[in-house]
């Protein structure tokens, strides 16, 4: 049964890093000046989207245990502020904060142990965890997974036709 | 360990209800004339968007061994030919199929053992299951939620301001 356990963690990182690839090569490929405009009339701009990911992603690290967000900054541009209301950084730079972020969540992610994974994480306490057990750190990623491919969906709208 | 097992399970159905209600519901919000408008200029309309849903959730019956698809017919406009190169069928034609096919596959999904998901799905021979057990209907599961999600990003710009 440890190997069940094993199975399902892999099929859920797997999801994880296939949806986190094709969004880092999405960016790879879109020119600075492609993530400057809209996905669509009125919506959200690449830049933004991009922003808005990486500080998603950020504040995982510690509500998986992984140690303090990288770029607490970004929360009240990215997170708690839409697009077109603040000044944001250069493209430049948030697109190495996103690599940052990506690989440092990708080398801790691959540090933990199946078990590790049914721990609760750590916006979830004790006592709501007990009574609810599948809020665990795997739970996160599967939720945080569906999140980047609902952006992915609408960051591919930048690409050149 | 078989609370384990019906844990993980419970993980990614939840994922796929959610995501599967989300969708649904935004599909109730938006008009019909909604619908017939692009995602964002030059991309997929709402109805491409809601007959391919559609199709590929209901050529999941025969892979998770639910029984044939439903509306086979809807494969060759939705799945093999991009939009605005068919003759599609009526809005309310294609609202109606998604809610049987949603409907179909809940009823099904829920009737499965945690046991039954870990076993392979059909489009995976058995010899290559045995190389690669995540193949299995759950991992079909956890791909497909993150496709619907894609869609669902691009959906939402139909919304009205």
């Amino acid at each position: 049964m440890k190997n069940q356990q094993d199975l399902f963690v892999k099929m859920v990182l797997d999801q994880w890093f296939t949806q986190e690839k094709k969004t880092s090569d999405l960016f790879i490929e879109l020119t600075d000046d492609q993530l400057m405009n809209e996905t669509s009339p009125g919506k959200n701009r690449g830049i933004y989207l991009l922003g808005h990911l990486t500080a998603v992603h950020d504040r995982m690290l510690p509500m998986l245990d992984f140690g303090a967000q990288l770029h607490p900054d970004l929360n009240a541009l990215f997170l708690s502020s839409p697009d077109r209301t603040m000044d944001l950084p250069a493209v430049a730079d948030l697109r190495e904060h996103w690599k940052e972020v990506s690989q440092t969540m990708g080398a801790k992610m691959n540090g933990l142990t199946g078990t590790d994974w049914f721990a609760r994480h750590t916006a979830v306490s004790e006592e709501d965890y007990l009574k609810e057990p599948h809020r665990n750190k795997l739970n996160l990623i599967i939720n945080r997974t569906n999140h980047l491919s609902s952006h992915y969906g609408q960051l591919l709208y930048l690409k050149q036709k």
